[in-house]
């Protein structure tokens, strides 16, 4: 008997994060490279039953017509991915945007509409109705590769925040204000959402816009018995302050300032550079010290785009704290990741776990994934330690 | 009915880690300074019925003359202690003075001779006859503040490592080398343990010697029913790495190499500038790698002396390590902490939960205290958190 | 025969800076203190004449009541004086403080404005009363101590930026536009800079502050024959690009881009909190790569108040440069300096310069100080060591 | 008239430096990159009448056989030299192979003697023959080449330092001491040296080996008319050292310490690892500071071979320097810089200016040429800008 597919389908499929993940899930599947950065190939999975990785298959959408050999190659340019692994695995791309569909824009702010290509044009004449188109494009993967389900995995542009305040509670409320552009005033980020949960499929959201993290799409998913989870994968400086935050926190030192400095120059970062997106993200990165630590030391974040970086993210940051007596001492941190490499890894794992959480049942917030998150829903803990915990747990339960 | 007394008797009385816990005791009890720092403050010991500030009773052993409040002043003067705290516990260190006795030297090394004062004689002509001098002191200590229990703590200059291969590994044996100096392998460290445990007293070590750390003397604990643990208080460096490093374990990023650097210029710093005092302490901050990642990554650990910086250590880590496809990325870190602020609150946490342990009747290593050691006795895991929830379960338990 | 007296008048006299200068003239005549830091110690300046520290007088104005003792207090609680140097000099601080007259707000913005103490009224009624009644404070001040000349020093908060490009060119139309606070666009930075050069004193701006530095005051200043300099003393962050900034076009290495993040807590840092104080500065910190350089870098200069930090500044510094076959590399810089401590020698400096040049008879932008200011007057260079040459040449000149 | 061509003879010709060089001038020959980090290529030597890249004409000596494109590889893969400018540039590096003969091994210790091919032995029969033999070789490449002269650069690897105390003086006496190995002290870079000095051929020291800087070379070269001039390359941390410790004593700021922890992988590294071999390096990085500042800091420098890093040089560097009133403030450098691509292109600037020199009829020791080493022979000063100064008016003097 074939072991069952299972499909993954990148909303941003052409962006860097979506890329990566395509070259790397290539590279392994080849054979090519070491299952380094990939949790789920830590020996605690290994008898969870976790879709091996032929049998995952990747499709998307997107706003731009690029080939993703392009990013690619880009991301090889800045020493981001070996370039020697990108020219192995070109067919395997040139089969991958054979699998992209063009996405929808709804209320995405102006710096990501002017990222979308001449010409591309938001079809549909409600957000209802780009909800079915991005269901018919979900239906046809499926058919097409006979797949077991499709995890939506949103790796799209950071959108500007969304006025949850003013969103509706109850989903058939909610439901309602998808008939008409004007009426709907969530983002295009939600409507994927909802055209993956009506679908029952998983939905992830690794970026920090709203997605499904709002009561009317709780609601959606537990009636439809969908699993979802977001938002904002966990790659860099924030993993670092939700590892050292409750080491300050257990031995009772005080945190009295943390101050952190980001500087990339991908494309992410062109975009966090209008300050109505990068609010969002800031947001993001910022609150779980004072969840963690129980109270709220001056914090700073900063995002800033500087060219010269491309994938590289640097991230400074000046931990300002009072030990015994009240004596101030000082940790720096200093952080130079590559920013895709750390995100695709997390991305095919999230695709395992939530296709796994689905086959077995589960349903609504997958809670024990809270440790590849900036901002968990259902938000259980922010220290990272305990959030693995969870994820340990599960994975016991999980064992065939 | 009053509340019993505890004794804390510091080896290495007039050091700085010990110096800055007597002025820190001080200044809690006279409510000067807020218990940042003291673990044993935070919320989970509440009910464990530790000894309460006011019924803990210092003393110590050295093996220089000069007065704790000398020592107090240039820790002031390094901005390590607040002056004013300084100025206001002259009483208290006064006081401190009066109860620290003579200690004893026993193949401490020439470094380690160096700092004895003019004319400090080994008195005894035996180890035998050493400990039995130690002991009357513990004694005459507990008799005259009427101490339910001293817990002996070591806080004395590191040792050159001690050859444990060559040490009897019985008890009865052992017993029997410290008939003269010759014959006796161990060094002073160890004659102190032998003291404490020989009156089933609890015996803490702070220090990268080797103590009670070897099986005549575990063997010898069992039989008396005491407690002990050590080694080597984890208050910088280490205790990033056992927290960081799990973080690239749990991420499946691959350590290829860990540099740290560590620069201070106290009398900690003096002695560990002798290359055999400083091979003992290397080893003590770096197996742990290997431990917590399951594979030998590249490491590097200097300790080196820069009198400038006082009790200020500085430490630069370097991290190198693999992400997804092999990409190389950097974690560099500066710790610009107070070495004796670092350690005193730790000293007194220690003595209290030692204390507690004692009275509640458990007996041998105290291997939930792992957490406040470079290399715990009994060796539980090298993991900051595991460590940790080993406290939070003994804390559960012995609340009343 | 005596020496001739020199009168040193600190606007903003009881802020961070004119403190630690008067602390520190104290403790240099009290022979408390070497003279690390003062660069006319230097042997080169041996022979030239200038005022001996005894023959230093201070004065100044400010908006605030609080005593001189009560900002040397908070800058020794931070780490910044050591306190046993201002408990020595207190009384020379209680003196300092009988020479503090009420200063003029102009335009100085709801930030500066809202430091003034309750009831500090803007006394005269017009720009030119203001300018007057400083005249009259600086005159008594001459007077009382049979002075030689006044150095009048600019040491307070930063104003917003001025819109130069709106001021009269011309002095005698700018003079007339004194006459009511309407009609004049100055700030009072000017406004104390036309009191000095009317009554051809050397006005010295340390600050960012416009001051003299427009056409119409260069105009008054050659008319009386006075010396004037700024702006904005180079004592960290910027002092080191201006260093190292040559090193990369001496190398023919290409900066592709320089970031630059400052923290710090002190009052200055509170003003400069506030973004149109803030742009004035920023744009200071800046400029001088590109005209080191030859070509612009990307670059980034942030300044953020974090209380903790107090007079503190850290600054960390990312260049990213490209070498040899276009490889690109990086230096990082973390630079912890204090800030009073590192501008207040440089203040006493250059009262001592301007004096001399003053009793030397030039007259105009006294260029060969570029180095000690971010943003020479009369811009002859932004190299440090072109700068320092010129410096070095005056040094020879001026020798006896 | 075909302008004249000049050779470029490299000892070490195998070696990371070596390689980029080629690499490097055959990139700018056929124009693949810009000619950043070429100092020759700024506008003040644009009238020099320096060779033209297309004029110069390489080759050279090493002990081992591994083909340039090899080194060129590995220099690739670890991000060094861009992978396009190898393959683009693989046949003039095969043109470079032939143009490789063995060297010569004398005293060089037993790490470099390891790195030689199995089977390299040492041809002649006295240190003499082994000079000769170098003639040789550099004769035939003159004539094969109709070379105008030939610059003999020193990129081998770093020598165990030389006992110069018990070098001959004199020429005469050292040139006896030549006829067998026993009575020769000096190692193979003196051999080296003596060949091209005996040929008044330009020798250029780019490592802290002997080469030519001992008295009887000096000797040497002025009695032939020959230019030289070394020792060790500055491109790093000892270059920012030679920048950054000038502004402190500029400023009259105390500098207290200074630590320089270096970690590198390549094979420099690994033969600095053997502790003969580093103390020359070490040596020679830590001399200027007492030079510049006029007293001595404490300082500490350490190269440590940490094999994930390859060619990437990571130096970080903690000043701890002494302000006004003695506060003290900290500055701290990291420097992540491809040690290759730093030297390379130092190497073909000091070829052109070498070449030059002896065009223009100078001779003995380039001092002009300072700013480009370490510890310069002559030994003019220690501060860059200094150096480089001299360097400009050497520039001027040289325009046509
Ligand atoms: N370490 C990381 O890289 C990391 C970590 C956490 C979160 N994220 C988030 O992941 C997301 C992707 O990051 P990236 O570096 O790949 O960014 P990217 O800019 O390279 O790619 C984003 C892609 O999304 C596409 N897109 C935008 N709006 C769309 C829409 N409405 N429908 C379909 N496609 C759309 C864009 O055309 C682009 O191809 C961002 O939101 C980022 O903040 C990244
Ligand atoms: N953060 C920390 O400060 C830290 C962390 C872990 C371990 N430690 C260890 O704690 C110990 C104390 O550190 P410190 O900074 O206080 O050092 P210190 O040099 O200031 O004090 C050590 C004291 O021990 C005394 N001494 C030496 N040999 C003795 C002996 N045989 N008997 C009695 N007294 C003796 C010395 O005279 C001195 O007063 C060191 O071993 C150090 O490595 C310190
Ligand atoms: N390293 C340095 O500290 C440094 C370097 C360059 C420039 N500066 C500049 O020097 C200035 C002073 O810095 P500081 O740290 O002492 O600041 P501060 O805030 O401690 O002191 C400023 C003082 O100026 C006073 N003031 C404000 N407006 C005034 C007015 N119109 N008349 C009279 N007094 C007035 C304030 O009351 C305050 O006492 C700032 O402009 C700062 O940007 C400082
Ligand atoms: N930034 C820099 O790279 C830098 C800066 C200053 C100085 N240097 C010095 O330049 C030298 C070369 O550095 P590298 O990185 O190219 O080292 P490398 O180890 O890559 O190359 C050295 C080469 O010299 C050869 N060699 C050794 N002994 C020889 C001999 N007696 N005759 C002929 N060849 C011999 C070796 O086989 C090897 O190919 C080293 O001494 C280094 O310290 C380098
Ligand atoms: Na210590
Ligand atoms: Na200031």
């Amino acid at each position: 008997m074939p072991s069952p597919k299972t499909g993954l389908w990148l909303i941003g499929a052409r962006g860097g994060v979506a890329t990566t993940a395509a070259v790397g899930l290539a590279a392994v599947r080849r054979g090519l490279t070491r299952p380094t950065a990939l949790v789920t190939e830590l020996p605690m999975f290994a008898g969870c039953g976790l879709t091996g990785w032929p049998d995952l298959v990747l499709g998307g959408h997107d706003i731009r017509q690029a080939p993703a050999a392009e990013t690619a190659e880009a991301l090889a340019a800045s020493n981001a991915i070996d370039r020697d692994l990108v020219d192995a695995t070109l067919p395997d791309l040139d089969r991958y945007d054979g699998e992209v569909r063009p996405g929808v824009l709804h209320r995405s702010g102006s710096t990501i509409e002017g990222l979308a290509d001449e010409g591309f044009s938001i079809a549909a004449d409600s957000p209802r109705g780009q909800i079915e188109q991005v269901k018919r494009d979900l239906r046809d993967f499926q058919a097409r590769h006979k797949l077991e389900r499709v995890v939506v995995m949103l790796v799209a542009s950071t959108e500007p925040a969304t006025p949850t305040e003013l969103l509706p509670e109850r989903w058939r409320e909610f439901d309602a204000t998808l008939e008409n552009h004007s009426t709907c005033l969530a983002r295009a980020s939600t409507l994927y959402a909802i055209a993956a949960l009506e679908l029952a499929q998983p939905f992830i959201n690794f970026t920090p816009s709203l997605g499904s993290d709002c009561p009317a799409l709780r609601e959606l998913a537990t009636e439809r018995g969908a699993v979802h989870m977001g938002r904002d994968g966990k790659t860099g400086e924030t993993l670092l302050k939700s590892v050292l935050a409750p080491m300050f926190a257990r031995r009772n030192l005080e945190v009295m300032s943390w101050v952190g400095h980001n500087i990339f120059g991908n494309m992410d970062g062109q975009v966090l550079d209008d300050p109505v997106n990068k609010a969002a993200k800031v947001r993001s990165k910022d609150h779980l010290l004072g969840e963690i630590l129980g109270y709220d030391p001056q914090t700073l974040v900063s995002i800033e785009y500087i060219r010269s970086l491309g994938d590289w993210k640097t991230a400074w940051d000046h931990v300002h704290f009072r030990g015994f007596l009240g004596t101030p001492m000082t940790l720096q941190l200093t952080w130079q990741g590559c920013d895709s490499a750390l995100a695709a890894p997390l991305v095919l794992d999230l695709a395992r776990l939530a296709a796994r959480s689905a086959e077995r049942g589960e349903s609504g917030e997958l809670t024990h994934l809270a440790s590849f998150f900036k901002s968990p829903q259902g938000g259980p803990t922010a220290d990272f330690v305990k959030q693995y915990d969870l994820l340990e747990s599960w994975a016991a339960g999980a064992s065939l």
